[in-house]
């Protein structure tokens, strides 16, 4: 594979199999301000797949650890380095070298656990992102993939 | 938000960042075998990232634990049930209970180790992907965001 490949990627197309469901109200965060991270992964929100993509869910389960890729769709795609978590003390990093929503691809992964399941509606517990944002991807979670590699 | 968002979602474009080098004459496979997970992870690759978005790199280290999403190009994005590893004496799984490169969306999410850094040329090892693979993201490895969530 030669350097000039570099420029003849074409971009890709993604299509949002669901989306999150959040009870914003539900959250206990004081007036004019965000909800932590911490918070946000603590409340249960509904996972609402699409029906098309129902087929998709057969032999995923209550407990499941899983991973979940949102688009956030909000996230600038133009800042390629952040002070992280947005503290100005730390020194600014490559969004790559962080997990950032800032980034070219702004696309999250999260682990999450799932409560339970209704049709396409899955009850989990977990994820950080809000209302209303894109589901691209579920997996199941495995060590062997999601722990730092081991030769 | 109501039902009737589910159909209302637009497709989202996403841009690689870069691709993957992989020296698939250095596998060690049986002919007409087609190599294992294993055997491609245990390979040291190369990310190589597109220049312009070399300062995402900052802060990424030698020794560095990363997630590295890839665009699974060859990978079908029309099936949503499979047998596990392709092994038809498993019962067949919703993809989204699965790692399957097959899924609406084929983004693949796995940990590998960087060994070097060049420039914007990462040496890294973990990755089962394929040669010319496009690289949609890396992130930092979290034990916070990629073990299974403990409430």
């Amino acid at each position: 594979m030669d350097e000039e490949r570099e420029d003849g990627f074409e971009p890709i197309l993604m299509v949002p199999v669901g989306y999150l469901v959040r009870d914003a109200q539900g959250l206990d965060v004081a007036p004019g301000e965000s909800p932590s991270i911490e918070a946000l992964r603590a409340q249960p929100v509904k996972i609402v797949i699409q029906n098309r993509y129902a087929d998709a869910l057969l032999g995923l389960e209550e407990g499941a650890d899983i991973l979940v890729l949102c688009h956030l769709h909000r996230a600038s795609r133009d800042v390629l380095q952040v002070h992280p978590r947005g503290d100005r003390s730390r020194p600014l990093r490559g969004v790559f070298a962080t997990r950032s929503p800032v980034r070219p691809n702004p696309i999250s992964v999260t682990t999450a656990r799932i409560l339970s399941i209704r049709g396409t509606i899955l009850d989990a517990v977990g994820l950080d992102v809000l209302d209303g944002t894109p589901i691209l991807d579920i997996k199941h979670h495995s060590s062997y993939f999601d722990t730092p590699y081991e030769s």
